[in-house]
């Protein structure tokens, strides 16, 4: 129930700029696959080239955070988000790169208490305490 | 501008509940600073004590995922749900448990790329893959 | 901080549309104070018109639901859609129709274990049972 | 479309810890049916009691609001979450306890009523009156 | 899977205030196809009437923004508070009113890009620039 | 009460690759002033850089939608992500590009009626009529 049309590996191949990225993504992946958030976006490209390059950037060039734990944080901001699709995705790829059952646990636990306490300091309207003030 | 009264430490030591709880905090963080969340809870003894346990459960007990992993966690949720006052007690003790400058880098950049492929997704409709779905 | 300017009461003066909606506003609360929402509101007649009828239609007309816990579900509303100012009106506008401490310990409750179930739920992609469904 | 399996009852019958809990919702409930919400948290068995004696103390123990009362505010809040699932589950539950069908209809219309304002009073940056302010 | 039942044009035969407010939409519309969202409201007329009378209008009464852009307007609104029904029905009238595939990759883009900054505004707790303050 | 430090002048001529960026944010604007958001980015780089090109791609750079609209949909979206900094910022800039008070009031109008809207249909779990999805 997409609002555009997802393209098929045919589609792609009618696109230069667009297969670029698709070979970029299998490249980089090392897999065949590509999923159906590259296909709707393929009809952008701009959004495509730009989106892929932010990703790729963030989640897989290696950084100061594993790429694992960059993964929890990424279904925490797409399930308060409220993004489907995104949780199913990155729950996989948590998955992927050897989320345990027992951290998984973890994650839903701090991802539920976290938003209980978040509405209930909102609801009270608590003013920050000066010692977590930044001092530069 | 709290909707309550913040309870002072005078106002705590009138109820054996709430000075219970107090003295909970104190104890398992090793530290006398109680920040104003609690002393806006106290005005509820019983959620107080729910809420203290909770967290003391979820964030402290020794689990899966290390104390830093949970409160990086907490800080992407506390952003999305929008919690400024839960953003900086959670990112003061995130670098209290050693967060660095390079990490606190990285989870700020996937909060926003997070948020950016979430919106695009939603706004594009994009269905599950199959490859994505359980199977048990 | 606003973005628009906050209407003062000689400036409503100057504009009968806009002082028609002031005076209902008046009337129909019994009371001289009129909050900033309306001051800013006051800057767009047409939505100031709509939003006050709309208001007075469903917040203030006798119906199904008591004054008191239609007060209570605007709250709820108001903290998750994070909007402090709706909070902290809407809270006084609460007690001013009898909400006590404990009812307010309530709401406050619910408020808070409702968003830890709704974030669980999401995150769990937990499918509707067929028991929920209505059958007309 | 679960990222977890929701477990039978006879999975639930090899988990002494599980099966606790199961028969507490079914005892306190008065009602064979556990729905699909408490059969995914079954995975983390720690989260899963957590979850449901939080839920139990603040929507089953008698206190200051009504049941109904907290099932109108649990709806509005998982409908500003935006979680579906617990919508479902709890319009339910308030139809269960009692709600009529111009009861749902006020609780419809001050969601929205309310999610109108709160963003108007965002767009604009309406201050605080101090005439909201708690004084302690 | 709604929570009320969606009232056919046969339901809405019964009642003369809903057929009126049917018959205004059609009118008004210049088309016979009438979608759930009335359907679905029918079940309360005061909330089905007030919310056509406001959207007409808001959305339909020529004004200082062009039919277009008000429609792209609530596309955003409608991806960010992530009600999937509106965005369907939103991006297809937005198509019906003339917009362009490189307009609807604007859009998308927009939206995506303005999500991420306004998540890493908030996790970093940025103030307000006093240049952006309005002064009265 | 920012989380990072916010980047003086001075701090900025201390780092060839901010002052990069900074240089291109002045020349871009033509203006000498920087706001905030740019001096908290300065804290990593490389977040500093993809973001404003980015920025710069989405917002600046001549494409199907006119500056006018984009900063349109900017502050849609930033009012329901809820972030107040970047609704003082982003309705600056719409000012700055000549959006009248009658636009404006039209933007605020339809970022209200649209979240109402969206909130009912949620509550509701309207189904999406056959007739708005795509066919590709």
């Amino acid at each position: 129930m997409a609002t555009v049309k997802l393209w098929t590996d045919s589609d792609v191949d009618q696109s230069p700029r667009v297969k670029a990225v698709f070979d970029d993504i299998r490249a980089t992946r090392g897999s065949d696959f590509v999923n159906n958030f590259w296909r709707g976006l393929a009809n952008d490209p701009a959004t495509l080239e730009r989106t892929w390059n932010g990703l790729k950037e963030v989640m897989i060039t290696p950084s100061a955070l594993d790429p694992l734990t960059k993964e929890l944080i990424y279904v925490a901001v797409s399930t308060v988000n409220g993004c489907g699709y995104c949780i199913h995705s990155h729950t996989a790829a948590a998955r992927a790169k050897g989320m345990t059952d027992a951290q998984y646990g973890d994650l839903i636990a701090v991802i539920g208490m976290a938003s209980e306490a978040n509405r209930i300091v909102t609801a009270l309207g608590i003013p920050v305490d000066p010692e977590f003030e930044v001092t530069s």
